[in-house]
């Protein structure tokens, strides 16, 4: 079976908004985590989707899946960890007391601040993590990188052409995703940021789904008005004179 | 002496405008390039400033100074090189043959499409290059970055906290650059996008100057929407219901 896994277990503190989690945050006529379960709802290889969200939001993650009148036949709230990979462990537990453990079972995680993730993506995603066991989404690096091990002098700039920006969904068979994630020490869980590295850590190969550029994550305010212009298909026409 | 280099030498295709290059848009009430001269013209460490455009521009930069009333006097038009890099070494060339060769001179690099430098950026890139020789400027990695060296499987995910976005001003003593630069062979030029990268290839050190975020680059439409909002000083705010 095919799990969509949207994390959202974030307080977000970096928009210097208070008061609500900017995935909770509306996009046009609706909170960005609902166009974000839209794209996922729209897939129909998925079985499942969970959302992984703080505990003090549940309650009103559910209330929003009423109030924009989503069909809650395929959906499931979880509460989030203290971190990204504990909530997608609290998904995937809850995920095999529902449905039982099995290598066949793919988990396709996203970000619920990416709200522009494409059909396309998610499709490839579940392919890839079907035949490999293993994908993470990612689109050409269009900054040059600079890499510093002191923040004092450049220690390298990377050959860009071999350098992608880092997107989600990440999708994983799953319980090969738990058993390598029991398998790391606390000290390295600590410090894993991301799902995939759980996978490289353990020399388990990790494919590449090509991204797109606006798939953009929402973290910042500047990223909130990008993504409303996005939204409203706004056509800023550039000027000359 | 200081010299501020505004590197324009593309007639830009990525934006998907037709007609005229970028640096030469709009952006409130006057033109990209405009706004970034104005920056280095209010730094008064800077002794003359040197602007490299496209052969086919230089007429209607001149005329761009005088319909924006800008004081003439510290500065110099030139015509660009092929590349990035060949369009500073003709500026340098420019410079040499009016003011001679010094150990002392100081060149401070930077894209006509970054209007938002600030004044502190400039002047921290004075500094640096003065005392150390080669600086770059540099912001933090906001997104994770994957490496691949097929395209195919993630290669590793580097350390975030290693990794910064690469901006401009670059600024470097000018002898040295030149030398150095003059002392690589034509296909490691061809292969060279970044100037501080003539030094690291020398295993010359380049310091890092702190950028900031807003410091962006204007290549694409999306880039050109963000930035007219930030001319504005528009206020987006978020809501919620």
């Amino acid at each position: 079976m095919i799990f969509g896994a949207i994390v959202a277990g974030g307080i977000g503190s970096r928009m210097g908004v208070s008061g609500i989690p900017k995935q909770f945050m509306n996009l046009g006529d609706k909170p960005i985590i609902i166009h974000t379960l839209e794209k996922f709802i729209l897939c129909d290889k998925i079985n499942y989707i969970y959302i992984g969200v703080h505990k003090d939001w549940t309650v009103y993650m559910d209330d929003l899946l009423d109030k924009y009148k989503i069909d809650k036949e395929r959906i499931f709230i979880v509460k989030g960890g203290d971190d990204r990979n504990k909530t997608i462990m609290n998904i995937i537990n809850g995920i095999e007391k529902k449905f039982g453990e099995s290598d066949s079972h793919v988990i396709v995680t996203h970000d619920a601040v990416r709200p522009f993730v494409t059909l396309r993506i998610i499709q490839d995603n579940i392919d890839m993590a079907v035949s490999y066991g293993a994908c993470d989404t990612a689109a050409p690096a269009i900054d040059t990188i600079v890499e510093s091990n002191d923040g004092k002098i450049i220690s390298s700039i990377p050959d860009r052409r071999k350098l992608y920006q880092g997107q989600t969904p990440q999708s994983f068979k799953m319980k090969k995703l738990k058993n390598l994630y029991e398998n790391i020490s606390e000290s390295e869980k600590s410090i894993l940021t991301d799902a995939c590295k759980i996978f490289l850590l353990k020399n388990e190969p990790v494919y590449l789904v090509k991204g797109e550029n606006s798939n953009i994550k929402i973290t910042t305010i500047e990223d909130y008005k990008i993504a409303q212009a996005m939204v409203k298909g706004e056509k800023i026409e550039p000027n000359f004179n």
